[in-house]
């Protein structure tokens, strides 16, 4: 029998599932407004209900089991932690109740540990054994491969660079920290800076003709050749180079991939990262590490991801 | 047959020979001066021998093999490569040398690698998959292991705690970039610091009665109460508590184990190093790792590692 998995992602707007194949083709998906569910039980009814009845269509295939993504989510518990941006809050036993619903197994982990195991299983990481997947969105967060396998570290929650120290004494962070990388290297931090680069600036540029500007928005004037614009997005990579240097001396990974709504600006972030890169490498270490764009960029690896959890353990 | 194996441990003044059980006592060791082999020709021809000869007054025991422990030591090639403070020049193929030279299985890696071998096979890590050694010598040095195994990256080269950046444009550091870890937490690194503190302080100190001084001479002024060695320690342990906060983050540790000279002085280094991890550390991470003095700092832990590293491929 064919052999296929289940991939859930839930993120803070929107929760989708799929059904995929060993080859990453998805045979069938669905998608639900995270806020059509303001507790969990309604979630676990509504969701595993229909889970059940799509495993019945597709009972030429056998189910290996589901894997799901979440902000927060802790390998080791299957529980979503705490999230910030979900309604549904403390510690939720989600793998566990999902599991007790479908009897399928049910594993969950943080949704960019998931785009790691997209990238491991369907994308550029394929043939590597160390790689770091980096997803700057509103936040910064990654999944590292370590000897073939993700790091998890002894709490489960392994693989903070968005709360590394990039700018000592810097920006006040959403975790109350000082100049953690994330607020400088995501969608929030590169409008954050944009605005003071405005501040300080006299440079005539498009951004001051909105009232509020966002991400895309930056890169839609530096695609325009914005000075300002482009000043923003060099700064942004030559704080995100400085620390990936640092994470090379780490982990020596093959790559390190960028996804999320931010690395769709590769074209003009990667290379201010990479000469950041080059500037302050280790000699033993130098061009050692590729950094790329994800190769999932147009697709939603969370979810790819979440379901290859399930496919790899097989 | 009893299963014993051989440790090789390289530095720059002596190299220790043991033959070790699986329980990590030594049934022979032997040890000779660095200086006395200019070429490695000697070293193979003179060690290989003693080996061989050993291997045969040993006949009760089954050797697995040889592990050896070195400066700039890469696993992956087996070879030592470029060791500032070896006169063995370029690239040594160490491992191979040995092995056809004995006949036995040889296999080289770094002297922290091998330090961390020593503690999970031999030490306090044993019941642990996730966990760093950081040896606090005249450099800094770390080895890594993420689940149960050592961490390698691509290059072999992975770990290199003491050239990631803990003071941004800070002290020039022997590998040519600036501020890194080990030009401040390292036996020369807190001698710099002393000797920073003395040309800014007017604090009377019994440091400054000495025409040159050391790092155990800063140690011992220090349990004097001397102020001006206690402020140095002070200083030394929070930049590197500031740095082991992120590998926290980035590793997720049950613990860190601290080894090498400066380690001796653990008493006043761990709680200045404790204290900066408990104020820069997420709140997810907050005493979910242990710093700890190794618990083979009396003995010659890559001696051990070394060996370890034979005998855990067993």
């Amino acid at each position: 029998m064919k052999n296929i998995a289940i991939g859930i992602d839930i993120g803070g707007t929107n929760i989708e599932l799929a059904w995929v194949k060993p080859d990453g083709s998805m045979i069938k998906t669905l998608s639900y407004k995270t806020a059509d569910f303001p507790q969990v039980e309604n979630f676990i009814e509504k969701v595993g209900n229909t889970i059940l009845s799509v495993n019945k269509e597709l009972s030429d295939f056998e189910i290996s089991g589901i894997g799901i993504g979440a902000p927060n989510g802790n390998y080791f518990t299957g529980s979503i932690e705490f999230a910030p941006n979900l309604k549904w809050e403390g510690k939720i036993e989600l793998a566990k109740l999902i599991e007790q619903k479908t009897n399928l197994k049910t594993q969950l982990t943080n949704d960019a540990n998931a785009a790691a195991f997209a990238e491991k299983l369907f994308g550029g990481a394929k043939q590597m054994n160390n790689f770091l997947v980096v997803t700057l969105g509103t936040g910064l967060g990654s999944g590292i491969f370590v000897n073939g396998e993700i790091l998890y570290g002894s709490t489960g929650f392994a693989g903070e660079l968005g709360h590394t120290t990039a700018i000592e004494s810097g920006r006040k962070c959403g975790c109350g920290k000082k100049g953690c990388l994330e607020s400088y290297a995501s969608a929030t931090g590169i409008v954050k800076t944009a605005k003071e680069f405005l501040a300080l600036s006299k440079i005539d540029t498009e951004l001051s003709k909105k009232e509020n500007f966002d991400a895309k928005d930056i890169f839609v004037a530096a695609q325009n050749n914005d000075k300002l614009a482009l000043e923003t997005i060099k700064y942004t990579g030559e704080i995100l180079g400085k620390s990936l240097t640092d994470y090379v001396a780490l982990f020596s990974p093959e790559a390190i991939f960028l996804t999320g709504g931010l690395a769709k600006a590769h074209s003009l972030l990667i290379p201010a990262t990479e000469n950041a890169m080059n500037k302050n490498m280790l000699k033993i270490f130098k061009e050692t590490a590729k950094i790329l764009p994800s190769s999932l960029l147009e697709q939603n690896a969370g979810l790819l991801g979440a379901a290859a959890m399930a496919i790899s353990k097989e």
